[in-house]
């Protein structure tokens, strides 16, 4: 598998259930303009609160794809 | 929304169920306390194992609020 | 001057001008609820955006103060 | 409880299903080989896409157990 | 606002004049190619010293902006 | 234990002595606004110079309790 | 030099034998769809073994490049 | 000295006296198991508190050691 | 390829030649009593200096390798 | 420009006025005993607060410059 | 006190004693020839070990000075 | 060996060959001003890239000496 060459792109997913979900909502979305994703890795992990409560999960992902020849 | 100050206070929630669920008691036990409670930032996430299983998540948050004048 | 507590306290100040003046906004704020402010830290820099131009400037801030006895 | 010693063991557990899963595979796996596990601190949260799906997580961990005499 | 997506790129601003003025210009730059600047973070504050004088600022900056569908 | 909350404060401490004096310092100081301490972590450690000998150590640390209800 | 606008891309570069190649494999890859290469900095250095050898290292840079205008 | 390997364990000392009795635990304890116990490093100091005064220190070192062939 | 259990040891190679020489005599020795051996990564490179020259580099990585069961 | 040599001081700078005054301090108040400065980054952002207003700005600089042979 | 201008020197102290007394050994050491000795700041602190004892602090400090003008 | 002091130096090496290379050559410049260099610690490798090759490696290093006395 040596000397391939990956690209790796910074998003922001977010969710109102959970991490999981706030992950899976920024690799669906980045998937439309991005192929050949291959990993992520979670950088951080925020959110805001709204009534006292969790409204919405912010989780910022390095994702990591094949880079296009 | 410029020129508005904030204060951040750092808290740990714990909770047996989930890292969300104890992020949901840190918020809601500061709200007693800190009103116009806005965002969090997760720090850590750690926990307690009891008898080869997780007994509960700590998870540290800071927490961002309006300051009251 | 030893054997003096200090406690310390983080805080955003923001500011549509420059990030001096949100550093002195955060402190003019702060004083008003906290006194014997002494020094600060600059822990992040962050601002938004809008109309392609800083809408305003984000700054935190460690603000660090005599413990009162 | 003073002058215990521990040590520190770095384990990396996965699971398709969430972060939280992952965790408990960790340390059911440790535990087979290591007793009086005690605490843990995630350190790293990453994972790898299939299809443009999360297809598992995996968590690094520390696990802290005491050391055995 | 919850279950948008963010993606964020890496610019790095110069100014002759001033840390502000570096980062206006590459938002302003980056907005011609990126619609929907949102936020930026300071990640470093470098420069380039000619004859014992700032000869420039560099200030690079992560852009968060919406993801387009 | 879980589902408690704790909240984390910053101090600083300072002794002629040691660094576990000026540990110690802080801890006793903060005692007197703040119940239920219950651990602490050491975040920075420095000190001021006076006719080449240290003059007195500063001691930051975060300390953690519990939050009152 | 100075008003001028760079960005910075991440990407991983993979070979066999060597670091150095593993960052001449990453650019020369990633010159074919970014012009005007400028620098980059070293972010993580990691690797597969397979049978007890280096199988192939992996290093993760980040490339500045000057902003299309 | 060239060509040897050393491995890294880590461990936690803990003291009611102070930083440098933990850390002379934790190195007499790991050396029932480990031999050839060769450097230290503090990565984290931090301590339990008990009605207001230090319960204990926690001292987490990293051990260097020589391999054993 | 999850649901699968890794753990993580931390060894230091060194070598006369190269960076590259001293990860592969760290995975060498490592894998005299460590089955399994997956990947690694490079925390830190140091050396000692001997007549104003490189005498060996100290490679320190992180190797990751498949849980025995 | 290969195979030149650089150096690496580290220095604060103060102003009353502002972060970009502290810099220019810096780098004046350096040229006096050091040739050939190159480049700065900042690593620390501090200041002292007097009267609830900034007193001064105390930037701490990295200065490079070329190893004098 | 603003406009003045500090330098910033990294030393390492060693001790067989204490972490203090490496402290104060790499102040002792640095002030035969550095003048206006301000303040340090410890960045690491280390050790070698003998017999499965501590042989040796290694405390490595940065040391603040007024600039010599 | 106890109870000596070392300093420690920031220094940029380049070299259009490896890294390796440019560790040398900051050595050996370094050492026509400095004496008794004793070890280094790479801190950031960086370089160069013309015509979509590396045209230099930059590597900044700690190097530690003993304390002249």
């Amino acid at each position: 598998m040596s000397d391939k060459v990956y690209a790796i792109s910074k998003v922001v997913g977010t969710s109102k259930k959970s991490i999981e979900d706030a992950i899976e909502n920024a690799i669906s979305t980045a998937s439309k303009s991005i192929k050949h994703l291959d990993w992520f890795e979670v950088k951080e992990t925020r959110g805001f609160i709204d009534n006292d409560k969790v409204a919405y999960y912010q989780v910022s992902l390095e994702l990591g794809f094949r880079y296009e020849k």
